[in-house]
């Protein structure tokens, strides 16, 4: 499908109906997350999908059981760690053994650590990067915790989205969900307290009644701008 | 171009040739932005195309002066910020009062401004989520001014990949970068504290330096689960 026709496809649909979607569909839309931008490619994702019918049935009351959950044909749910980082960066490195660009050597054996690691340094770093903010840009933000979870959470949004879009394009329908019970979440698939849980993602076929209206967005001048 | 097409194109192109990029070209990948997934349609995003010279020149320096930025043939900053849910509710209120749906009039009518207003019950309302918690599925996140940010952070995220493929299906370039200094951007654009700079994106057409190298992904076996 069309890219353009696959952006004005993708509705959030909260019924589906009872047709299953080929395991085939979500592999390729799962590749297809895979190939999304992600901050210095440390990849900070995970997919879980939940196949498991007692497993599908809990996940979807912990999404309050919210038709787009309850009537869903398969349900992912789309995670971020920025400790991931750890099995990235030795993976990267073997991987551009050859590159011949000295500075991508120096980025994955030197930077990177320096900034994903040695958090109990935050305030250092902290104090570090906005004092030589005075004098020359600097990158703020790769600090702490909080940090370092936006961005982990950022990458994994641009993957669902390329996820999402993977599935309108062939011809199936998919509805990201935030309400969902974190805790009970975490529970069902046995994530660590650190893990951001970003979206629950159902797909499934569209029913009629499954789309709520039409799509409403705010005058453009609201919210882009020239200058 | 075919969506997977798009998918497999697009790069993150860190140095860019000399041909413009027709304001067209944008003005369609913008469009496709707004058109992605939301959190309760909130649309808490805003995009600054900058256009002006200087003010391109700051923004590149800003962003360390990397190639991507420097050579861009046009920089974009995707910003966030819940606050603009205040714009969004009324605007939508009117456009759904024909619909029949009495949950939406709910949902926009009264929950709406439950979860993004009222930040000093913010303690109150963790107290009462995660007690009620205890007893049944409860959405734990949307209390704190923290949570409203990662939520519209993630939403922004979601556009800005939809603008990234839009311009990849054009037969263009993107580098998405967080490598700024947003003390130094936020004064080029003007923008509150409370603002989130989501990512700096930069277009234009891609040179054979441009392209760092191969595309590597850790193994598919180590982010995606069954379960």
């Amino acid at each position: 499908m069309d890219f353009f026709e696959a952006v004005s496809r993708r509705r959030s649909i909260r019924n589906y109906s009872d047709r299953p979607v080929p395991p085939d569909v979500v592999n390729r839309a799962i590749d297809a997350a895979l190939l999304a931008p992600n901050s210095s490619n440390m990849q900070t994702w995970k997919i879980h999908w939940v196949r498991d019918e007692q497993k599908k049935r809990e996940l979807a009351i912990a999404c309050m059981n919210q038709g787009a959950a309850r009537t869903a044909q398969e349900l992912l749910v789309f995670t971020a760690d920025s400790i991931l980082w750890k099995k990235t960066r030795p993976f990267l490195l073997d991987s551009i053994k050859d590159n011949p660009r000295k500075d991508l050597h120096a980025y994955y054996g030197k930077l990177v650590p320096f900034l994903y690691g040695y958090r109990w340094l935050a305030p250092a770093k902290w104090l570090f990067v906005n004092v030589a903010g005075l004098f020359k840009p600097m990158v703020r933000d790769v600090v702490t915790s909080g940090d370092l979870r936006e961005v982990a959470v950022k990458s994994t949004a641009l993957a669902c989205e390329n996820f999402m879009l993977a599935i309108a394009a062939q011809g199936f329908d998919t509805c990201p969900m935030e309400g969902f019970d974190k805790v009970r979440v975490r529970k069902i698939l046995n994530l660590s307290r650190r893990t951001a849980i970003v979206m629950v993602i159902s797909v499934g076929e569209r029913t009629e009644r499954g789309l709520w209206g039409e799509r409403y967005r705010i005058p453009r001048s609201e919210v882009v701008f020239e200058v």
